[in-house]
């Protein structure tokens, strides 16, 4: 009578797949298997200490009945965060439909023109509604931007001030995570009351914020001028709807603008994910950080869209990078792109004046009931004084369903929003004690303050306005890309495994969705105790002591860690300790991270097998004992393999004083067979985002909680709201993080359980090795562990085969496509190589098509090396293959057109085509366009 | 202030486009074409007395109150609905993906195989698990597709006896149904205790249920015999899941088997909407009614798939059809097939013995505790004797969340499924007073029952046991069709209109779907409400004073109107009145309704302009007087023109003592202008998936309600499962028919409001009346009204056309799915013609682009009369072209590639994709395959 095991669901060879599998390799059993593979001296044995797994109903129940302990008020608080309606059909269609939410980032870009065209309307929206020139495919969140743009602010003033000047009335976690960032960097931040307080006579930057926490909006002409005159950059926090009705900061002269989209449709989520924005004048493109998505041309001239200028991103510059940024929030920023195109210009005004309209419809309520409003302009909030009263109005509005910000014993901060409502009003009146107001209100936005210039004047943000014309744009847009609903992404150290629709399905339930960050404790016990079990459980399953989920991207994971052994060493009066042992084969962002966390890089060589050079090893700690703070190493390593030198690698650096970080990229190859904080680490952070379940979403949401023992526990992220002033750093802007997305993980692990998560390991790795058996004769596998055994990816060397034929990495990659996949990883951690990472969610079946796809590629290479095939002119430096390509009236290819529509094996009926041809990245980047084309600009 | 308006996203024209289609059609306004179109002898020119209109957010919070309202209990009910649970990764890519559910008919095969395929593994499921040859591709529900087996009996017996045997251990509301369809009939409905009573001498036919209601499962073999010795057909109405632990009925002899697949995995909903089944042994498979999938070949000898003999329905055989069901149940097939595919023989087998297995503990814990269960066999349903105290037991259960079924004073029914526990077996036994039980039980199943044969051993059925590999399959499927999230539907009579996200969200709701049909009326308020509101704003929408749900179809809501009309006049002592006329344009199910409604057909002809002929129908008036029951009428009628005659015809037939039905499938084009109740007729049924957006899902689910004026009010159908002794019919075997989906129409009510229902209306009239003013030219538009104005649809002739170059409205058709669109309505009402209806929700930029594709067709066309194309092999014959056609090694038509592949205009990076070439109907039909071809057919 047992109910059917979620397990069983999630991992895709059944039993009869993992038999055959297991004689390809050549092992009797999984056990045995794993037995070899991993090296004893890390092996843990034991059974997870986690509650038996609950089937898929079950978990829903429980979910539920931790939903049902929240309590979704209606928000006035505000501080960057707002009500908003998600349009239904954004919702259905993008936020919980899988042919969005499982795609990757988009590096493959013939495959994913539908998200790069989302992502540019994201953009154009950003620079429109900012008037600035170039805005990136968006930032983490509104207190990472700012901190982003304090770096960029940095390297772009010509002032050699270290002095960074903050508005006090910027949102306050905003200023704690400037402030967090700048110390190791040695930025000196002055939080300024702008209004009274003297600029200082040297400084690198100014930060703004438009309009200001209490809601008051103030000409900033001024004081961009005086910035500039010192040679400071000045950055706008600009609320985007704001800007539909005031004068942008790329009108008064500001370089930079960052911010939040979330009020575009995106559900605040108890603090994320969102899609924050980074957004700058002319000549400052070339500096700004994360994603930036630009307009190329494929090979037959069409306009097609790529990431642009990556060779700024931190896995090329490594320790030279200045941002550690590897993602964005694509998901989000594509909703709230997508929101701007379902509202076009005209929707948003009215939404922007319809809001503004019910603050000053407040405000003269509360000015009639004889109440003081601070007499500032104000575009949606207003600050209120109640001299003493002002917990009993917070209280007594909370008693009438609404949350107001309580900003001191004398006031309080009240928000409207697209969703306040005349009985919202009239609850807020009540708790004022004012009597209910029916007289006018006319707008009050300062004249002189207001936008004159047009904005979304591109056709795509005026043509989707019925929901039927919205629904088949957001459909054609997802047929372009390729997800995992159409077939396997085998990227090695991405992870990418099946994202459940039972773990998907309590994000967009109110009571998870519809969350203020601030909101009253008694009104989140719900997530809470979600979030409490989720990070107790991840504590047992890596063996740490402590978790804090804040960071909402492995990048910002890692800087979460890299303070905290930064505090720790200082606490112990050890601060001198700054150098950061990494080895060569890390991932770019490792470094970044390092030098973002005031650490210098020392580079430690890999040997000829792909592990960390010992030898190497025990020099660099010799010289650099005395200021040794820690070794960064990924586990498996970024080639795929147990090292078996990872406990003495950990020895060796304790005993010279340092800390071990192991990166959790590759976690998945760990869980329920080894526990990083067990075998001598002393932190990690973690990817929810690759081993527990959280979708890709074409590029983010990610979360990267950090792990650590207990003597780093004290120096885990604190509360950037309020609790800043034990000392913790602010990673993020949101205490939670990305909270909204947390009960996907949650609801992995409770739907798995500690047998489950073990299987789902084990199937890992024998789906790796299992490829590299099949394989091995036709690509040498790169590194192998124990036994010739990778761990649960492994990299196929094409660089013999390049050498010979001229066919590329790039070419296999392409080539790919044609027959159905997602290339694996490129060029990383080797270059000339792909590493391919399966997973366990796939089945034998597809396992068995990608590598006789792989096969097939192989001999296609035969026919280049023979010279059948030219090798300027073949099937797989032409690929991918178009519809439009094979079915032109010309075919002037020396194969035929049946070789490049329908490689050996592939779905005829199903085949997926891409859009367009492959695309000239360097073409764009040399003719930089990040915003949407004109629309003749595709005619023929 | 105002909050946006939910009309403006349902209407595709914006006031932009409005003014250039007005400009087109030469009206200055959409009030003036309408006054100019609309004969005023029917304009109605009130407002609608509806609610002020909601917001999407509001109409939501609404629902929420109202789904507050309903409570969502354990469900031990049974008879026929079960507590199941929906595979999440079926119900969010299934029954929550508009590529499924705005899905039409598949009339185009060509652009359905996705759909296709899924109805096929649907009828491979029923057939393997019943043991019969062939099933169809759904029914509406059990109650009427037991009704439909008794009509295949008396056809197919030889026995001419009118008497019809069922087993007293049927399902009641089965009874009810076959009892109400077998009266107009003459049919003599005998409900026998087959366990006591005598068969008799003679009958044709014999219902058994299998297990009975009361859990019973009995040996029918004997049963089975004797029927078969007096020449009679044989129906099992069996459990599906029981019949995979229990030989099967046409193992045993059964002509038919009858049915519901309600519990594999769709929501009870209130009593609907879920798939009946129904499937005969070989040789009665070309009497079968309802649709029927089967494979056959296209153009280039693949195996493809369409409706197979399609000459057994109801449009074709009009008046000698002996059915008039036109739909099934396709999107909740869809769904019922999947969770047999997901599940797998082991898996349904698995559940099957959980089930019964937890219903043997039950009753092995009562019989411990010492309370009676009745000594026979049974699968998941007990029938406990405690004498006197029913209602009491069956109220502590209440208490304890959990229903159960009060059989009698002395009896309570209970029953196991998917979703019982063992908490609930304990609550069950404290209701009966019973200690708890911790012994073993047993299968109880009686070993010669039991089923020994294999079932769904087809590949499908195996290959997509994890939730990655589901996903991919629903997607791969999903991608084969062309539904309305591609783009337009243009189907006349069919208004093929938005089905918002909006009114879809809450029907997946638990309070709205997990209710059973006789929960008791305390725990189903919210939904009672809803259906009130609903039958009352429809009442007032169509001028009439009553109305009901019941019906689960258009073609149930006619048979609920004429029989209500035959009971009007039998009241009236003028029971001999039996003549229904019916206009010769008329769809064929008309005809079939009235014969199924005991009724004889006089057809009366048309005009030149497409109208009633009046004279004639004076004529047939005259002929008739006596006898004359009913007139059936479109309006605007079947050729898409308001008629001017209407009310004279109305006050016609009212002289001579016959009702008005006016069929309600074109209401697209009075709402918020004419009232059919005030402008003469008696009665109505409405398409709530036409005129109020339920979706077509693909061929089904709809709902037929039907409205009456107040003399026919008493004579609506009656609940099925108990108010029968008050003489009104049982249509559908629910009460409130597909409750489930009802919060769809209820939330476009709500939305639109009476304006914007009126602007609808407006916008269709007037977008149908652009595409006859741009397309005028070039084809000619058959038949108008006033001032040569259509209503919603126009007429396109071709038949000049074809007769010149032979060039068929298929291939018109056809070659639309080359230019990216569903073909308008195929040769009705006029053969060689096709009949648009664009539907308010398209925009001026997708209207036009189906006119310039027309336009472009018939350049194309001239082409073959000119002879620069020959007649047999033109882009026109040829089409719909797909990939792989186009991108062959070689190309034998005389006209280039790019032709075929790109015809002007079309997206070349969305060209939407058929899988497969033109398929030849006729060859599937001679060689007739209804179940999933082998793996091998589709080999290359």
């Amino acid at each position: 009578m047992t109910a059917e095991q979620f397990a069983d669901r999630h991992i895709g060879p059944d039993p009869g797949d993992e038999r055959r599998m297991l004689e390809t390799v050549g092992y009797s059993s999984v056990d045995e298997l794993m037995d070899a593979a991993i090296p004893e001296v890390i092996r843990w044995h034991g059974a997870l200490d986690l509650p038996a797994p609950a089937s898929e109903r079950e978990a829903i129940a429980e979910l539920r009945a931790l939903a049902a302990r929240n309590t979704v008020a209606v928000s006035m608080i505000g501080l960057g965060y707002h009500g908003t309606h998600t349009p239904a059909v954004i919702r259905r269609n993008v936020l919980e439909n899988p042919a969005w939410y499982t795609a990757y980032t988009p590096y493959q870009p013939e495959i994913s023109q539908g998200r790069l065209e989302a992502l540019l309307n994201f953009q154009t929206m950003v620079t429109d509604l900012t008037g600035l020139a170039t805005a990136n495919a968006s930032m983490l969140d509104e207190g990472t931007a700012a901190a982003e743009a304090m770096t960029l602010a940095r390297r772009a003033s010509r002032s050699k001030s270290p002095v960074y000047v903050v508005d006090a009335d910027a949102l306050p976690q905003t200023i704690a995570v400037i402030t967090s960032r700048a110390e190791p960097l040695g930025i000196d931040v002055r939080v300024l009351d702008l209004g009274r307080d003297e600029l200082p006579a040297e400084f690198f930057g100014l930060h703004l914020q438009y309009p200001g926490a209490s809601g008051a909006v103030r000409d900033q002409a001024s004081l961009v001028e005086a910035a500039h005159r010192v040679g400071a950059l000045v950055c706008v926090a600009a609320d985007l709807l704001a800007l539909t009705l005031l004068r942008p900061p790329g009108e008064v002269g500001a370089d930079i603008a960052a911010g939040t989209t979330q009020r575009f449709g995106v559900p605040m989520g108890f603090g994320g994910p969102h899609a924050g924005y980074l957004a700058v004048r002319a000549g400052l493109e070339r500096m700004l950080p994360g994603r930036l998505v630009g307009v190329s041309k494929d090979a037959d001239g069409n306009p097609a869209y790529r990431l642009a200028l990556q060779t700024r991103e931190q896995h090329i510059r490594r320790e030279k990078a200045t941002s550690n940024i590897c993602t964005a929030q694509v998901l989000l920023a594509v909703m709230a792109g997508m929101y701007a195109v379902y509202h076009g210009p005209d929707g948003l005004r009215a939404i922007a004046r319809r809001t503004h309209g019910m603050a000053a419809r407040l405000a003269a309520g509360l000015r009639a009931g004889g109440v003081t409003v601070a007499d500032v302009a104000f575009f949606d909030t207003l600050t209120v004084t109640v001299p003493g009263r002002a917990a009993e109005v917070v209280a007594a509005a909370a008693r009438r369903n609404v949350n107001l910000r309580l900003v001191d014993a004398d006031r309080v901060g009240i928000s409207c929003d697209e969703t306040t409502t005349q009985a919202h009003l009239a609850a807020v009146w009540a708790a004022f004690g004012v009597p209910h107001f029916d007289g006018a209100a006319d707008e009050v936005l300062p004249a002189d303050l207001r936008r004159t210039s047009d904005f979304l004047t591109h056709p795509v943000f005026h043509r989707h306005r019925s929901e039927t014309a919205m629904l088949r744009y957001l459909r054609r847009l997802a047929d372009f890309d390729y997800a995992l609903d159409r077939g396997m992404i085998p990227l090695g150290s991405c992870t990418m495994k099946l994202n459940a629709t039972t773990e998907m399905e309590a994000i967009t339930w109110p009571e998870f969705a519809h969350l203020h960050p601030f909101a009253p404790p008694e009104q989140t016990a719900g997530y809470r105790e979600l979030i409490g079990q989720l990070e107790d459980w991840l504590a047992e399953v890596t063996g740490y002591d402590a978790v804090s989920v804040q960071p909402n991207a492995g990048s910002q994971g890692e800087l979460a860690g890299l303070l905290a052994i930064r505090a720790y060493h200082r606490q112990r009066g050890e601060g001198h300790r700054d150098v950061c042992l990494i080895p060569s084969s890390a991932h770019g962002t490792n470094a970044a991270s390092a030098v973002m966390a005031g650490m210098r890089v020392v580079v430690v060589g890999c040997d000829a097998d792909g592990n960390v050079d010992l030898v190497d090893l025990d020099t660099k700690i010799d010289k650099h004992r005395d200021d040794l703070a820690a070794i960064m190493v990924t586990y498996p390593s970024t080639h795929g393999v147990y090292e078996t030198g990872i406990a003495s690698l950990c020895a060796k650096v304790h005993d010279a004083g340092g800390q071990v970080y192991v990166d959790g990229a590759n976690l998945n190859a760990l869980v329920g067979f080894a526990k990083p904080g067990r075998f001598g680490a002393d932190l990690s952070h973690l990817n929810l985002h690759k081993t527990f379940c959280i979708p890709h979403g074409g590029g983010g949401p990610g979360v990267g909680p950090v792990a650590v023992r207990a003597h780093l526990a004290p120096f885990l992220p604190g509360d950037p709201a309020g609790a800043r002033s034990d000392g913790r750093p602010a990673i993020s802007a949101a205490n939670h993080g990305s909270a909204g997305i947390l009960p996907i993980p949650w609801a992995y692990l409770r739907m798995m359980g500690a047998e489950g998560l073990a299987r789902a390991t084990g199937t890992a790795v024998l789906a790796a090795n299992y490829v590299a058996a099949r394989l091995r004769d036709h690509f040498p596998v790169l590194y192998a562990g124990n036994k010739g055994l990778v761990a649960h990816e492994c990299i196929l060397d094409l660089r013999p085969l390049s050498r010979a034929t001229g066919v590329s990495v790039d070419d296999v990659a392409k080539r790919l496509i044609d027959y159905g996949f997602h290339a694996p990883t490129m060029s990383f951690p080797v270059a000339g190589t792909l590493m391919v990472e399966p997973t366990e969610s796939e089945d034998l079946a597809e396992l068995d098509r990608f590598c006789d796809a792989m096969i097939a590629i192989r001999a296609e290479i035969d026919k280049v090396a023979s010279g059948e095939w030219p090798a300027g002119n073949n099937p797989l430096c032409n690929a991918p293959h178009t519809a439009a390509m094979v079915s032109a009236d010309e075919w002037p290819y020396p194969y035929p057109r049946s070789v490049g529509a329908y490689p050996a094996g592939v779905d005829r009926a199903g085949r997926y085509w891409p859009p367009v041809r492959r695309i000239d990245g360097a073409y764009g980047d040399r003719n930089l366009v990040c915003s949407c084309p004109s629309p003749e600009a595709f005619e023929d």
